[in-house]
């Protein structure tokens, strides 16, 4: 078979046109936060980008703007995409490159002529970031939303999706007439950049994820008793911040005794209550993010935290309790479809690996209705979330031409 | 000679009757942070007190409030004194325990009828908590304050002190005026509660302080890289929560093994950035707060505590450095005065310590022009600056009577 090949200029120049907007200051990164005035600007132009193509627009209820070549409603499709809205502050690519590597595929295939047996679908999901809690358009997609769930989703000023969604002249509403069903598509193909090291220092050019980490996440309380700093000697004190300290020191070593080899957590956020300089801490309050690829190894290694919270709480004589603000399974991506995409990789001469994916992406949800692929290209220092999020460009071509050859190959798939 | 005793119910009275000042809400204790409403409502009830007890009330230009007895300029005074300001949801006594009882010390003088060689004063410094920053009356009395360090002090909200004592009709800057001279002051002797746990758990009913510690106050901070919490493995990270918990564990260690066996070692403040549950911290900033009663040795524990943080953080990959938020020396009380209040304390039948404080007070600062002495009561808990601080009231009268005889006998030195 032969290859086929993207218009790497046109998608430098399609990558570097969105990155304008919702930059309004050098070095402050993207700012496109789900449904903000940057986020609908974005849309626009993407509708625009789409439409000039000649592929048709097509817009559901959450707001997924969706692309469309050779669109019939009684076949299967073929779809690819990601997000457009950004963190505050993060980077150009995250999202962006599935998105319009995925545009840039449909219109390649378009003007190449070749017979297509599908249609095939480019879709920009909303809100996957989380201004609202994340995923939300993918979600949509796969009928997980309920309406008691989309009034009560609101971000860190206390917007609601619902407002805010209204005052762009959108109904959060209709988000639940987005569903489609499974018998609508064929498979669902995402590339991304990894937002991780490993790529880098192996030295290798794109992954082929087989796996999303499930995850665990837990908001602890270690409650002591206040004292003063000056006041209270040390073997006298029930000190919250001494529990929280001796954890961490802890947590990686439960982590390579209970976890895998993919398993990580990870302390986020922490605060001290009353939080005074000369006052010993009475509560540490933190986060705690604990994720692997298999579900059994997620659950002895959160059992293990677990067992060690409470026995290190009682033996400090502090109070321990959490809530958990999330439990995902890990969730697999198609083998035949890894097994195209590791293929295609190889007859393109690119060093590729297996690998998990530690981040959620839209491709976890879509995984509930229909069979998935997910290919990562290299993060330079494996950072993302900020202004420095890099790829290599040629990096982003070779991904951008796996992902092309991969849905042409599922198009033409019984 | 004979004892003298205070009125047990007056002074329990008075300290009722201040206590329902700046409480709005039952159970979230008081908040009378210095020239806020409730504050000047302290005062002017605190001026009514001195008046109708046949005292003359003198405000100098810091806004401490005098009460005097047998004034005359010519003559060195021996005064007492303590504060009424609060911090925010603190205790009753707090402060308030030393100043009404300094009160009742001279309303019990003046009513003996006894001769006075020499002028009684019981003060309440201004802002000794710390809204503007602590110790502003005894500092200002002390000649300790530049208008430029008036000018720059302000609240957690902003607010200058130039601004808050305007409101409430004050000069900031006649505090400049406040100086005293050394020869205008024969002693100083404040009664306090311990707002620690070392009296309750020996059993004792008294403290004599020898020293105050000093103390060192530093703004730490650790960088590390931030990178996304599911796709940097364990051991590609920089992870500056990891570098806190680290250190936090190696403290207690550290105050063993190059501290004395007064000293201590806090972490009250900490937070982490960017701060979201999903990210690895590229930044931990913590406070801390190192004390001993001895200069040596608490140089001795900040240069190993300074060693471990930058071995650390180099071995680590994490960058580290701080800013000296605070820097004083251990302060000796008066060893005559000391020993005055051992014997006045033996006389009365009254279990008592040498010890050193933990906490500052305005003792401290007095002692740069006055010989001083300063004597503790136990609180129940170890608590203070919190509603829950309480010291019974038998302890009270007995810090009272302590100090009414510690008083009377300086009044007759040469």
């Amino acid at each position: 078979m032969s290859l086929l090949s993207i218009n790497h200029q046109r998608l430098k120049h399609d990558i570097e046109s969105l990155a304008t907007i919702g930059r309004e200051v050098h070095n402050q990164g993207i700012n496109r936060p789900a449904f903000s005035d940057a986020d609908m600007l974005a849309r626009a132009w993407l509708k625009q980008q789409i439409e000039q193509a000649g592929l048709d627009v097509y817009e559901d209820g959450a707001g997924n703007i969706h692309g469309r070549l050779n669109w019939d409603e009684t076949k299967a499709s073929v779809m690819t995409g990601s997000h457009i809205d950004s963190v505050p502050g993060g980077g150009h690519l995250d999202g962006v490159l599935g998105v319009l590597s995925g545009l840039e595929s449909l219109r390649t295939l378009k003007e190449s002529g070749l017979a297509l047996p599908r249609p095939l679908e480019v879709v920009a999901f909303s809100d996957e970031e989380g201004r609202f809690g994340g995923l939300f358009g993918s979600s949509a997609m796969c009928g997980q939303l309920t309406p008691e769930a989309i009034h009560q989703s609101k971000d860190l000023s206390g917007q609601s999706i619902v407002e805010a969604m209204a005052k762009q002249g959108l109904n959060a509403m209709d988000a639940l007439t987005a569903t489609r069903k499974p018998e609508s598509l064929h498979a669902f193909v995402e590339l991304h950049i990894e937002q991780g090291p490993i790529l880098e220092q192996k030295q290798l050019h794109l992954g082929v994820i087989e796996v999303i980490n499930g995850l665990v996440k837990w908001q602890v309380k270690l409650r002591g008793s206040a004292a003063h700093a000056g006041a209270a000697p040390m073997d006298m004190r029930k000190d919250a911040f001494q529990g929280l300290a001796e954890f961490g020191v802890a947590l990686p070593k439960l982590v390579a005794e209970h976890g895998g080899d993919r398993s990580v957590a990870t302390i986020g956020r922490a605060s001290l209550s009353p939080g005074a300089a000369n006052v010993v801490p009475r509560l540490a309050e933190f986060s705690l993010d604990i994720r692997d690829s298999d579900q059994e190894t997620l659950n002895n290694l959160v059992e293990a935290i677990h067992r060690y919270l409470s026995d290190m709480a009682r033996r400090r004589q502090l109070n321990f309790d959490y809530e958990l603000h999330s439990e995902i399974a890990p969730v697999s991506c198609d083998r035949n479809i890894c097994q195209l995409i590791d293929e295609t990789a190889s007859q393109l001469g690119i060093n590729h690996t297996r690998m998990a994916s530690g981040a959620a992406h839209d491709t976890e949800i879509m995984a509930s209705i229909v069979r998935t692929g997910l290919i990562f290209v290299p993060s330079k220092g494996g950072v993302s979330h900020t202004p420095a999020e890099w790829t290599d460009w040629q990096d982003i071509y070779n991904g951008a031409n796996v992902l092309l050859n991969t849905l042409y190959q599922l198009v033409n798939e019984q």
